[in-house]
């Protein structure tokens, strides 16, 4: 008989033990909208420039890539200038394998050992887990019933707990909720202020749904804050989930900064080639994307018609209860072949706002599901 | 007049104050020997190949890639199985971004803050900075004059400091030196020995140049030890640095572990789609290695032809001296068109092999710095 090593027989760190790895499950199902991924494929003249550009890379893959990204940044500063609001240049913007590996080097650069974060829950739990692995304590601060930000019940988290990094997740996941301008700006002065000790408090607008929001991108807000990090992807509004490819834009410091910690040529050629072709195509993207702000739309019209409760919502996603037991609604669904997402949320669950055909058969389906309960 | 933030204004982690990013001068010079890249371009077929994967892969590029990269890591078996001397599967494979990512997961799984990892110095300068950047304290190991470890030093170092992780490279950067197995087994053992109250510390084989050595993988040394891993690059056998794909084999439940740290989804489709095509190749990129390896003989032939001191070289790169002023021999050398590296390792300098007539114009700057010494 031979013994299976197994994880808890390793020299892992002690926290680690017992847990599992964060991920959805990846089930077999017709209609998928469990991961707020963009279901509109690339077009067929941007898959071919793709491979056009990923070519002309490959031929010198042998080399390094353009360790700092220059063209791939400029291109995400030239984006963001004509759809944030706000001018910014290369030297504003950074960018990494997906928004995760860009909140990532912020918690090394910012948090860390000793060091803590706050976020207001239920947000996006990869903030939780990113610092978690980087060693920075988690702080899950509080959100209103309604799951927007009670603004003075934050201040007071931030004055009592005075973090080292504050998550603020706009629109947020998986909740949808937008969060203004001016609530931003009071969390960074509670945070300045609280953190007065050690030069401030970073604060991290996460944004990786904004281009879907009804509301204006915060970016403008760094200007004068340099301690105010937006953060994006290029995984939903540009329909690339699959590329990895997360920036932020900052002061140019913060983005030096972050420098200090990234590992050297961490972007690959074929990374920013592929990005650099979906760039080129951004008009047609956007399109989809205002597609698919109009589906959801009716998506958060047709659940409320049924007698839902929905939280309203700027994502390409809709959280919607409330159900008695939400896994078993959960179930229930995916007994009718559309996988939705259980985030934890007592009472909610979160769909993804699809083609209109997947929403048709997710409209059908918790129909069937609120039927079966009256019976 | 306005003031410009500076790194130093942010409230970054004081460790990280006054330090500046890792990486090598990028310089343009006709002939480029600094960073161990392989000078062979992918051959155009394999270009092509590319380029279909690729495109394959963008047409889903809306959804996540495979977060288990499971096709990948078969293939990394396979490979692995054919050509290092020990049957592997994908369950003993992991990948990432780079064999910097794959350590710097083993590093935030098996060490972090609160323990410590040595490595013997001259080595990979990377081994402390990843350490250093997960929060792991570093303990510079000895080595001998000649670089090679001197084993009982190395045994009583690790007794001494009792390190949760050990690293060793071999072939060793920037030195060339090859670790044989029995030096791997017995610091192993010392390890264990060391850490048996935390259940054994991890070994860490680094083979990022294994394909180049004149001896066999360490591979097989993985079987009944699971705190072994042995990590590995497509970087420099495959022709592929500007792919960011290391990889590493050990027992299953080490692939397992550093599930529960890796970033979900940290591997995009694109980066799998090229790394599948290369492996495809994988008998054409091998014949360039034969050459390079015949180059890098030819390199340590000449230049102590010449009176020049080399260290034995199984990778693809060859440390050659002694200067009296490293710094000034490596600008002299750069005054005659060709880039070398020089690590801060006082009388020496490194080159890797490039094409032949890269050697030879790397060979004449050489002689005609050396003949300029003299007068």
């Amino acid at each position: 008989m031979t013994h299976e090593t197994r994880i808890d027989d390793l020299p892992i760190r002690d926290e680690l033990r017992g847990k599992s790895p964060y991920g959805a499950p990846q089930l077999d199902v017709p209609v998928r909208l469990n991961t707020n991924e963009n279901p509109y494929p690339l077009p067929e003249p941007l898959v071919a420039r793709i491979a056009e550009r990923v070519a002309e890379a490959a031929r010198h893959l042998n080399r390094y890539p353009d360790r700092d990204a220059t063209e791939l940044r400029t291109e995400l500063a030239k984006y963001l200038t004509r759809t944030a609001g706000h001018e910014v240049t290369m030297r504003h913007v950074w960018a990494a394998n997906g928004s995760n590996e860009v909140l990532q080097q912020l918690l090394q650069t910012f948090g860390g050992p000793g060091r803590t974060a706050i976020g207001f829950e239920p947000s996006y739990s990869m903030h939780a887990l990113i610092s978690r692995g980087t060693g920075t304590g988690w702080i899950p601060g509080p959100r209103r019933e309604d799951f927007t930000i009670d603004v003075a019940a934050a201040e007071r988290a931030i004055a009592e707990h005075r973090p080292n990094a504050v998550f603020v997740c706009s629109p947020n996941n998986p909740t949808g909720t937008a969060v203004g301008a001016e609530t931003v700006l009071r969390l960074y002065e509670a945070a300045q202020a609280a953190r007065a000790d050690t030069g401030g408090a970073l604060v991290v607008v996460d944004e990786a749904y904004g281009e879907f929001s009804h509301h204006p991108s915060l970016l403008p807000l760094i200007e004068g804050r340099p301690n105010l990090v937006v953060s994006r992807t290029m995984s939903k509004a540009f329909g690339a989930a699959g590329l990895r490819l997360g920036y932020l834009a900052a002061d140019p410091a913060v983005v030096d900064a972050v420098q200090l910690v990234r590992l050297p040529y961490h972007l690959s050629a074929v990374t920013q080639a592929t990005a650099l072709a979906a760039l080129e195509h951004t008009d047609t993207l956007l399109g989809y994307v205002e597609q698919l702000k109009t589906e959801r739309d009716r998506l958060v019209t047709e659940l409320r018609a049924m007698g839902c409760e929905v939280t309203d919502s700027d994502a390409n996603f809709v959280q919607f209860g409330r159900f008695a037991d939400s896994p078993a609604a959960w179930r229930a669904i995916l007994g009718h072949g559309v996988l939705v997402r259980d985030n934890g949320v007592p009472g909610w669950l979160r769909v993804t706002a699809g083609t209109p055909a997947e929403n048709d058969a997710f409209l059908d389906a918790v129909r069937a599901v609120l039927k079966e309960n009256q019976r």
